[in-house]
């Protein structure tokens, strides 16, 4: 074990966030994806996939907890919570034990999308799976590579940009607990998977993004060549559409071209609705250069009432490209909204 | 022919429905799908596909009826319709020839996605081509597998998850004879394709799953390692994004892996609108064990009002798992809503 | 270079469009496009494909000019404003530099999908890339092939059915301006794709389809075994689906089937929302014969209040098929709407 594991066994946003206190105000500036989930620590250039180790099992808390305003977040550490939750990550066959304990007075749980679980670990007040306020509960979740089923054909895999979220605040379905802060990314990584230098994850959770709206993002930083992760998730009642300017992807499971015959869909634009999740990886500034670069929900309503912000590529050397600083101050003054 | 196939030559959703009767209360138990379409019986667990016999002329009576609380059905005998219709499958070179009766004092039709139809079989009114009352209609839906063109390209073949609705009843669109249950699914297969042991259709329209909301949907019931085909489909005026807890599936045309080397998006929500229609298969409770599991809109205001029902899986045996009749109870309580 | 690209170096629609003042009142028969992008003519029908000639660099002067309503539109002459805009088309490789002249007096820009820009080209009121009123700017758009990156992993290439709109007028979205017509189609083409003999642009923007309803759109026409392209984008701020009668198409990045071995799923039905865009080809008619086919959104609300049209498919020698005219008055007489 390292000493990055020690700190962060599974969670490289964690691991980001704690540099956040000391990042120059108004721009967030994360950190390397150091420690991306079972040991692997960030890749050189030219040695960008670990094999996976498979059937590792790795034990976690999380801590639900209120947060100020009125919100609610999961942590790593008491009185640690963020919205969104840490970003979980195992590597097909990896199993993950979860204590989550309670901190709040209302009944809350965590429910995964796309792994596996017996009834118990559901997260479902339906299968009496959930946190009484104060009490902690052990959800496991199992994932796999693909197989063959006992009739030979191929059963999927666990890989995949998935999430996590409540199911049981305030109701059954956990409206409540997602509409105050109560999710995050799970991602299963498949052996041969690149890892990024950077990693955000963007939730659309009904009108906001990660429970804000402009201009209060903070400022997403990578610089020119990097290789970016972006994790976006939706949630709430509202339909969305994510959109990067000057950056496309491949629109399949990993995000980019798994070689030069991979037909998949190149897009800059993908509906983001309720319960989806997807995940892709650019090369920060590639074609373009550095800059000032809007995300944004395309449905111009959205756009309009702050559902937007910047991704910022600095220069290589991490100094700020021409134009930068005045392309944020104009978020931070009316949010790119009306002039 | 066999004795099934003199039942139900086509419809495997109706052999099942023959069933409800004996179902008990508040569970319904459809038996295997014994009538999958063009003679071919549920197949053994190591013989699942059948070749086509393509270029087949299939032939059908459907009633569309009036039904108690001013819905409206699709049936395959007279005072039998149901919500959705049945199930209408095909292999790829079919042609299915469908008299239409139509019992009721409205104008209506029926007009498929996916098929290939003259003008007098579109369904539209803008063709002229619907049922006035107490009107029988022919409609002649075509099908073919992929071949090439005239210009030596592709073009594609029949094979899908389609559905068929109404297109007359109200107004040139059938926007309430679909609104009020004149819907159902229709499947095309492909040579080769997988068939299931049992089969579920799931239309999410406008506020309701198969015109119906919780606590009052059947639960749909398999038995843990079953082959379990879903077909979902979307209607009326709302978004949705459908949801299935513990199970996951390739998004492509089967919705299971074609092979080891198929890189299929592996997802467990999918996006619903209408029009829309996607299936897929799963192995019940595989990795997950037997329980009673969730599907549901992902969009909460939609679970919350009552677009979820439940999937349970028994025991390999046919009995009931620990912990599921509990389960079933809480959601005949509250549909799964508030607590 | 050829008499038609002197004309129209890049612009296939705009070369159909000046056909329009000449067609049938109430029928609008586009020319086949004769001047898709780069050079190339419309292609033999057994030699629809042409290498491309990468690295070319276009100009083009791109004019947004005030129309009738209150609209706003972008030309390729002063006074020919249109809505959408023209086709613009690009082979991977190429650069596109726009002179956009403003002969409004609105702030407006143009921004792009899919291609590459730096900051000054984003179109976005964010990095100061707008033209005031009167004001000539010049955004130059690159594109380019896939190829392998620093790292040896795929970067994707450029082609794509991508889509260009405001993002300046009204607010730093662009959304009063998408709103009243600013937006086109921006097509990028790779090396073997088919070029079709029609091409068709859809955009449901709001409530309507170009910022028409039913029974104001033109009729869209091609005759039985052309080839036609569907260019499909979604704007405003509602969600959508896209249907068309008796035709199928694959869901990938052409549209077509690349092979028999393209496992692509095939839809008659998809959604178009907000910023998103995809194209496809059918062969008019195909498997289903001449006739007027709806095209419409399938979300019954926005069919019904006019978001419905008319693909009409006239006999292979151009003459009008039998009903076809029958159903075309009875689309302009009510809109394919109530009875």
């Amino acid at each position: 074990m390292t000493g990055r594991q020690a700190r962060h066994p599974l969670f490289g946003q964690m691991s980001r966030r704690s540099m956040l206190a000391g990042a120059a105000a108004g721009v967030v500036a994360p950190m390397a994806a150091t420690a991306l989930g079972g040991g692997r620590a960030a890749a050189a250039v030219r040695d960008r996939s670990t094999p996976s180790v498979r059937g590792e099992t790795k034990r976690v808390t999380l801590y639900a907890e209120e947060l100020p305003g009125g919100l609610y977040g999961y942590g790593l550490e008491p009185g640690k919570a963020t919205i969104p939750g840490p970003v979980l990550e195992l590597w097909e066959g990896d199993t993950l034990e979860i204590d989550l304990v309670n901190n709040t007075d209302r009944r809350l749980s965590i429910h995964p999308h796309g792994v596996e679980y017996d009834t118990e670990s559901d997260g479902s007040p339906l299968n009496d799976s959930f946190n009484e306020p104060g009490e902690t509960r052990t959800y496991v979740w199992r994932t796999r590579p693909q197989s063959q089923g006992p009739d030979g054909f191929w059963l999927p895999g666990s890989a995949g940009y998935w999430h996590y979220h409540d199911h049981a605040l305030g109701s059954d379905h956990g409206t409540e607990g997602i509409a105050k802060g109560l999710y995050g990314a799970l991602v299963v990584r498949r052996e041969g998977d690149l890892l990024p230098d950077r990693q955000f994850t963007i939730v659309f959770n009904d009108m906001t993004i990660n429970n804000k709206v402009a201009p209060d993002l903070p400022v997403l930083v990578a610089d020119l060549g990097e290789r970016v992760e972006f994790i976006a998730i939706g949630h709430g009642s509202n339909f969305h559409t994510f959109h990067l300017h000057a950056h496309r992807w491949a629109d399949n499971r990993t995000g980019y071209l798994m070689g030069p015959d991979d037909r998949s869909r190149i897009i800059d634009n993908r509906d983001l609705n309720p319960g989806d999740s997807f995940g892709f990886q650019v090369i920060a500034g590639d074609g373009v250069g550095p800059g000032a670069w809007m995300y944004h929900c395309h449905v111009q309503s959205h756009s309009e009432t702050g559902m937007n912000g910047v991704f910022l590529v600095r220069n290589a050397d991490g100094s700020m490209p021409e134009g930068a600083q005045e392309a944020i101050d104009r978020y931070r003054q009316h949010g790119g909204g009306g002039h």
